[in-house]
């Protein structure tokens, strides 16, 4: 692989600065909580689900690990909530999507793609999926909490842009997110590891979103 | 999960008897190839491509690692292999999908989705995609050999369709297999564990194919 180990977790890592959850206890426990969720992120990245025991976490945090059963309920609570402290670098937050007005959320859909394309967002996905296997509660904790409230979002969206004409009147809105975000995945996750260009994945969701039938308005494209 | 080991692993071996591949060796060398096929699937199946050494694969197959050496060029091939031997079972192949007229293609993906709606196909997945972080090469050598001919054979079946007025005129082929499988994968991945039943997959199949514009005779869909 061409991207070095370091990279791949310095970033991830480096989120919590900028996108870290509210603190759970104290003010002076923050740094606590940031150092366990680092750990666990970092884990997850390196070795999977299979290599980011509560103890090794604990281990690397510096921490006991009754300091973590403290303050999360399970490993895959933990688990997610690290996972979504660097997902949420990535692409629009709920709250950003819910008011965007409809003729500009596609640029602001096509403008995420910058984020996607990035090699940790494809390790991220193919670590996630892969736990499903050996601990499908992970995925079912992060569905649960992060990824159908996204999800919900962009149908929402959808419905606001059928409403405006911008999406065929007969679209169903729901089969339209699980197309464009199921041929998107795709393309991230089987792709060769060195992954689309940010243009070239842009591109790509163009042309998927015309195949849609989605009106795309100059400034969306960047045309 | 409901299923149990054993159910999950006997069939994938199963499906050695209907599809195994072509003997590479003299004909007395078969079972030594099977044997050898089936412990390579049985360990992705139970461990994922970490617990799927060649040292291990030759210890359940009871055979010398240089058995192994002499019949494939490098494990990725081996277990791209294995993995295709079950794969195989799933699905038209390459050759059924080329000779099925376009008016019966879709009869044809309908009807498999009781197979793809097995929990086997789902951990399959999940193992596949979950080796590209630590394995990248595994999901490279089975997507040159498998995925793409059998991608590429349903962008064939999407274009005779479009010739025959099945398909809106406008359509990209590849953008719409690229959503249809898409979607499809997103769902029997990402899906709890009980997972789709067949009925309740095949129902989705056909509203993503409404949603596509794609004509659907009745003969298609069953009613």
């Amino acid at each position: 692989m061409a991207t070095s180990r370091t990279s791949e977790i310095t970033s991830p890592a480096a989120a919590l600065t900028e996108a870290a959850p509210a603190p759970q206890g104290r003010p002076r426990s923050r740094a606590v909580d940031d150092a366990i969720l680092r750990a666990a992120m970092e884990l997850f990245f390196e070795h999977g689900v299979q290599g980011a025991s509560i103890e090794k976490i604990a281990k690397r945090a510096g921490v006991a690990k009754t300091s973590i059963y403290r303050r999360w309920s399970s490993r895959e609570v933990l688990l997610a909530q690290a996972i979504e402290v660097f997902r949420s670098t990535i692409g629009p937050s709920v709250e950003v999507m819910d008011r965007t007005p409809p003729d500009m959320f596609l640029a602001l859909l096509i403008d995420a793609c910058g984020a996607i394309a990035r090699p940790q967002v494809r390790k991220l996905l193919t670590r996630l999926i892969g736990s499903i296997a050996d601990c499908p509660s992970l995925m079912a904790v992060y569905r649960e909490n992060y990824l159908l409230p996204r999800r919900n979002a962009f149908v929402r969206a959808l419905v606001r842009m059928r409403e405006a004409g911008l999406v065929p009147a007969a679209s169903d809105p729901e089969l339209l997110a699980d197309m464009l975000i199921g041929a998107l995945v795709q393309r991230v996750v089987i792709t060769p590891s060195t992954g689309d260009t940010p243009e070239a994945l842009r591109g790509y969701l163009i042309r998927l979103l015309r195949q849609a039938g989605v009106e795309l308005p100059d400034k969306a494209t960047g045309a």
